[in-house]
């Protein structure tokens, strides 16, 4: 027996023209299931047809069953920590070049949605991180992130130096452009083109990858995903954490930032099919052939 | 109540001039504690003190509790894969630059082996790899690997071409120099040279890492441990596979080199204050100031 | 006026079933402006239409004044060397996908052959490397290279150790896969895959790119088109140089490798409208976009 | 004949607790020899001998025939491109760690400085960047670069979107957190570590090389130093152009950095016995055993 999607999220950010008439069409395949349609004012704004319900990311988290989301990934992120922690998973539809995460075309929207609702989906989980500037010894800012906590200079143009600590044992002291603390989700983003790893998403594990590390002999790190980090900023005007990219918070010399695994993982839903090495080649652009 | 050694394995083998003293002086302290010494015919040929057992090290490692090697990181990793499958832990001595696990120092000697003895030591478990290569659906050869098993180009100079499935997901084709599927203890050896990623030993992962991919995008990929790898050769002439560069078999197109971990992990015994990060840190020369 | 472009040499080398009938088409245009057809025996064999004359590339290097080749850079490269030498021009034409250094799509053959015929074209000088394996201070091989001469490891799969100078100061020590002293024109091929940097064809330089090497603070260093490069063998079982991977010769321990800019450039012609960075762009799959 | 040295500035910036006393050696050493010594004035406060004049650095740089730095490669590169502008080779002395640029260990300070002095020194050219900032066709602001020209993201940790064209001739457009611009000097400063080409400081080059790119296949490229290059920022709240990471300026949507050769390089004075590449393995590590 198929899940009941009783009451489905909808957040739409994003620049198409047809934007409109995408989220139509999905209100319209919901309601005629029975499905109560749920949006944020900014994505009801935007909508031809009107929801069932009206609230906030945070609302509309603790009262609905699943989320759509249409956009790209950052929009999807942004959705998802908040999804997370009421434990609704989402789906992720891009209007334009589809995403690492956002893998349902417009053209093929209407199909993918039905599969879904009927049950017919592939579930992933996705680790998010926890992470908390603390200073003097007290958590002055706390925030979760999706893809990545990031550790890094501000626009001075100058390393910044900070020492790492996994589970209490002392790594490196570092001078770098910054740190990033990547979960498997953002091993494909930023961290990537900084020279990262890409962490399998069924791997439990982080990577800290240093951004223009001065040490040339530094390299990227895998850890356990249970494990926790801490960065102290040794030195650094205009430091920053930030948070995917989507929240941020200065940092002074002596700052500590903390990442662990945040208690909750998001949830992803893709369509029967999906396979995340294939998606992985399209987007990298890899090789198709096989042997 | 610290474990009983009752008969220990000494494998010695190492150019540095202080080898028979050594052995000898090893064989003191296991003696002077009402231990047998076991050692290899090499070994016993080196040693100035002759051993309560001689045999191959496939003998030794069903009769004895642990085994004591005295070389370089290849020394003990040949020891290993044999002492593994009965679960026989080891101790590395290095006589010249401590390696990556061989951490004790030849002047430390005596401390760090009775510590071991006394069961003061930190455990540590290192995953190896079962690797094979199978031919027309049947397996032609098969061999353990510490740290990788390598499929990579011959002498001819031209890269190769393979395919590659984790646990039956195709994932890429690549041309390439080759390509290296690593333990953790496997990442800080040629892996890392390569650009791939450090796996903290914790981690119960591997990764796959391209030598000199032709598809710039392909980057190194790290995986679940309990992950199945299958590498299709398409072409290359003069193509091989290695086991921990020890073991090797030619391989033709069509050629299938399976990897997988092995039933059974190699244990580790360090001395008391051991951190993987310290001997990481020293090794690879990055900086030691704390913050 | 237009160069005289009065014999010029065909040589095709390709797996496209279209290639006899471009050779014939090619000779149709050629022998439509008055101009002799030459082939090496092989594409005479392969070409629907007989040339005017037959003979080995070298021959024919020494009594054209143009070659056109229709394959993969692999043979332009191979062309190149021999032609380079009488100071013979190229152009290449590709069936397939579009190299590096065969610029010209079969679709769009006549119009650019015409074009260089009219002398409409854009002239690029590509320096040759002058490589030689000299044991006990004789010179027991030499070859000439487009892309790169390598110095690397054989089937064995353990890296090699060499000693490098340039203009006989001694630069470092490296145990390694190899070492690849690439011209600007190999900076795109195995140098690249190897994480070399791309050098403009226009810049006067050689790039010194090592493969895998055990120093990981060992970084790629471009140096003047005019120094003299001198590898040195210190161990390394099968180790070979090779050279464009066209030629090879087996190295000994003690054995050096000398490289220097050949005595003659190679002479690429180019369609008008030829842009490096734009052909890069395509190969490498860069942005198109312009700001 | 030696060159005569008649007035010798002396610029001295240092944490290091001797800096007086070194400072006053050095006076010593030169009045010794009937030199007259100049200092700017921060310099002239902390020196225990008082210089025979005191001017600013562009002042210095008109009326001296020979620069000494006490500092770190940071104050050689502030004096070396004043200096440059007339003319006056330096020669750069270091207290602490020997740097890339300020070879002169304090200890061996007389016996090098005398050397210089007796003109018993080697003579090498840096060649140094002319940047500048343009916005709506009008310069808003240029700087001279010893190491590079970095335009970069800022502290909102999102990347910018720029183009590139050298000679003119467009190059990429690419999402990245900058693009560093580097003189063979700067090449194994800040661009090495975002994983640039060491350029030997004899070749006439500079190496484009992006940080962390978005685009994968985009390498570090390295064209002539006679080149012309534009960077044109398409997207980039808080970008920046920095130079030298000693002198900055905000961009906005649209600005144009260009960077070509400086008419003038500098002129740095080593003691005689330096060699570039034995100074590279001793700060790079690499290994320093001969064949």
């Amino acid at each position: 027996m198929p899940p009941a999607f009783k009451t489905v999220a909808v957040v739409g950010k994003s620049d198409a023209a047809n934007l409109p008439e995408v989220l139509e069409q999905l209100a319209g395949i919901l309601r005629g299931r029975g499905v109560a349609v749920a949006m944020d004012p900014a994505t009801a704004g935007a909508s031809k047809s009107k929801p069932d319900r009206v609230g906030e990311l945070s609302e509309l988290a603790s009262r609905c069953d699943l989320a759509i989301v249409v956009g790209g990934d950052g929009t999807l992120i942004a959705s998802a920590r908040t999804m997370a922690e009421h434990g609704v998973p989402l789906v992720g539809v891009n209007l334009g070049t589809l995403g690492f995460l956002t893998d349902i075309p417009a053209d093929g929207l209407e199909g993918a949605i039905e599969s879904v609702l009927d049950g017919e989906f592939i579930s992933e989980s996705r680790a998010l991180l926890a992470g908390a500037v603390k200073r003097n010894g007290k958590t002055i800012f706390s925030a979760a992130a999706m893809n990545d906590v990031v550790v890094s200079r501000g626009a001075v143009g100058s390393m910044i130096e900070f020492a790492v600590t996994v589970d209490g044992e002392f790594i490196y002291s570092l001078r770098a452009d910054g740190l990033i603390v990547a979960t498997p989700t953002g091993s494909t983003a930023y961290a990537l083109s900084a020279g990262g790893p890409i962490l399998h998403p069924a791997l439990q594990a982080f990577a800290l990858v240093p951004i223009s590390p001065h040490t040339l002999s530094n390299r990227p790190v895998a850890i356990r995903g249970s494990s926790k980090v801490e960065i102290t900023l040794v030195r650094g005007p205009e430091a920053r954490a930030n948070f995917d990219v989507q929240a941020f918070h200065e940092l002074e010399a002596g700052d500590v930032v903390t990442v662990s695994a945040a208690p909750k993982s998001a949830t992803l839903l893709h369509p029967k099919g999906y396979r995340y090495f294939a998606m992985l080649r399209q987007k990298l652009r890899w090789s198709e052939r096989t042997a």
